[in-house]
């Protein structure tokens, strides 16, 4: 049953071909990777894009869709302030695409992980109903990492780059929003071509005491919601203050609903212990950084909007959750007119 | 596209509870685990498990289904003379199945990880047509590793338990074969609970020089042939002397093409370069030990079926592919009569 098809074997000739072989003692080949001993702790990740789910093979080229499905796993080292390493591939593979498509898409993958030193050192190929790419990935941290529980309260919450981007992006991919041309390519872009703060993160591990940090996967109000709910805080975020690009007002205008909900930005959301003024911030990190808000202590109100703040505050319910006090919130600001 | 529906937060608190947290530093539930530094060499390998492809849920248990998307990646680190530590879940969900599939699945995942010693450190949820189970784990190696390269010609080729249970179970399953009660059980349990052979893979390693080595997953005949490839090897295969479980004599009868064909097996082939009765093998690996053929120069005759011997020779044609003429080498030894 799960036999695989003549055309795979030349699949796994071209996964077997991405290792490059500096950093492994062995790559693709063999039944593992053979890696050398690490001085450094190490960090790993896994994550994954399935079609029809996070993607669609219309939106994008396939070297897009390569470089983008490790992007995802990059910026996850980026968020605890890692450096990548080494990562293993797998790829389920529908009927109805070809050699060409692998190719290309390998072509994107093996481009990206090159600019940011990263080896494919082995993969596994399967079939499946639907094309996904998972992709397991090591890092090493050579400082104190960047953790979710790190947050006191009186810490200044940041953002690297502008969000809101790739949500409004994926919105005129799917037919639900339209943009001017150069709007619109550039939130596309900002959708299919997502940057890990690859630098950022290492230039922020330097901070002493670490920051908390988390990569704005999800949407910047439940990343948030993550660092709160690990780090047993509160926070309030100044809506005013969440960077919007030109692009996004463009096409958006101001509400800030779907800068808050939308995700996949890959942007670093981090709270330093000692506030530092964002355009410092802006040069020692090498990414444009804002200032957004401040860690309160754990209470029980939630989502309570004052005149532009909006108090989001972790408050476990019994059984322990506190994703749905933040959602309510979240519904909360949606309702208000104009964010 | 890509939000989560509400029943994942369920889910994802439930991955993070598997983190027992002794090897990692930090566990599950923020963007990496972090794992301390490795004195040893590290092993990495990636495996998936699709519904349709690998699996069908009517055929098993949700516990044996988490134990086997484990056992599978626990295989490979046992054919590299290695020891599995910790391991990444990516879980592929689709509609339709409840919370207690998933906590009992895990438990066999669970139970897997704590009989292997493995930590799972992480995870991803996503949505999908079909589930999928994806793991990266990783191992450590501290002596010379097992690797499909090694093979020289003149070693002796050993298997280890015996081989087709799996792809006869597979064929009860699937109502392509009928057996009595007793073997249709053990082939069944064969498929659906396979044993990753670790002890036996670190025993291996200890053997100077580094015997070469492979686990079947493809089958006898494919898996064999990898190795044939990556050491540009041939080899004569005695197929009287591939082990044969009582079961799928029962089964199957004597005919061992299914043996060399079908997959799944999860048994170590080995070879070593100072032959060793097989008896004294069983003892010292801890399973019962095989001898079935040697390791050949490399040549140009192709599955020739000389009285019961087959002469595999790994005969590279001009773009350097070797599969091919090793698939023709089996279906001349399916045309024979007997096996």
């Amino acid at each position: 049953m799960s036999k695989s098809p003549g055309e795979f074997h030349l699949i796994e000739r071209l996964l077997k071909r991405l290792g490059s072989g500096r950093r492994a003692i062995l790559g693709p080949g063999d039944d593992c990777a053979i890696l050398p001993a690490n001085r450094a702790r190490q960090l790993l990740t896994i994550d994954s894009m399935v079609e029809d789910v996070h993607f669609k093979l219309t939106w994008g080229t396939p070297e897009a869709l390569g470089a983008r499905a490790l992007t995802v796993n990059l910026s996850d080292v980026a968020a605890m302030g890692g450096k990548p390493t080494v990562c293993v591939v797998n790829l389920a593979v529908r009927d109805g695409l070809g050699m060409r498509f692998f190719d290309r898409m390998y072509r994107g993958l093996q481009s990206a992980a090159a600019r940011a030193e990263v080896e494919v050192v082995g993969g596994n190929i399967t079939r499946a109903g639907a094309l996904a790419i998972t992709i397991a990935l090591l890092g090493e941290v050579r400082g104190a990492a960047l953790r979710r529980d790190a947050a006191r309260p009186g810490d200044t919450i940041y953002v690297t780059g502008t969000v809101g981007d790739a949500a409004a992006g994926l919105q005129i991919l799917s037919g639900q929003l339209r943009a001017r041309a150069a709007a619109r390519k550039f939130l596309i872009d900002r959708f299919l071509r997502p940057t890990a703060r690859l630098q950022a993160g290492l230039r922020l591990a330097r901070i002493k005491p670490a920051p908390a940090a988390i990569d704005l996967s999800d949407g910047l109000w439940q990343d948030l919601g993550h660092i709160l709910e690990r780090s047993e805080v509160g926070a309030e975020i100044d809506v005013s203050a969440v960077p919007l690009s030109a692009a996004y007002r463009a096409a958006v205008g101001d509400d800030r609903a779907l800068a808050l909900r939308g995700g996949e930005d890959y942007e670093l959301l981090f709270c330093l212990r000692r506030a530092v003024a964002a355009p410092a911030l802006t040069r020692s990190l090498g990414v444009r950084v804002s200032r957004i808000g401040r860690i309160t202590s754990s209470g029980k109100a939630v989502g309570k909007v004052v005149s532009g703040t909006v108090v989001l505050v972790n408050a476990p319910d019994s059984v322990g959750r506190s994703r749905r006090p933040l959602l309510a919130g979240w519904d909360q600001l949606r309702s208000q007119p104009g964010g």
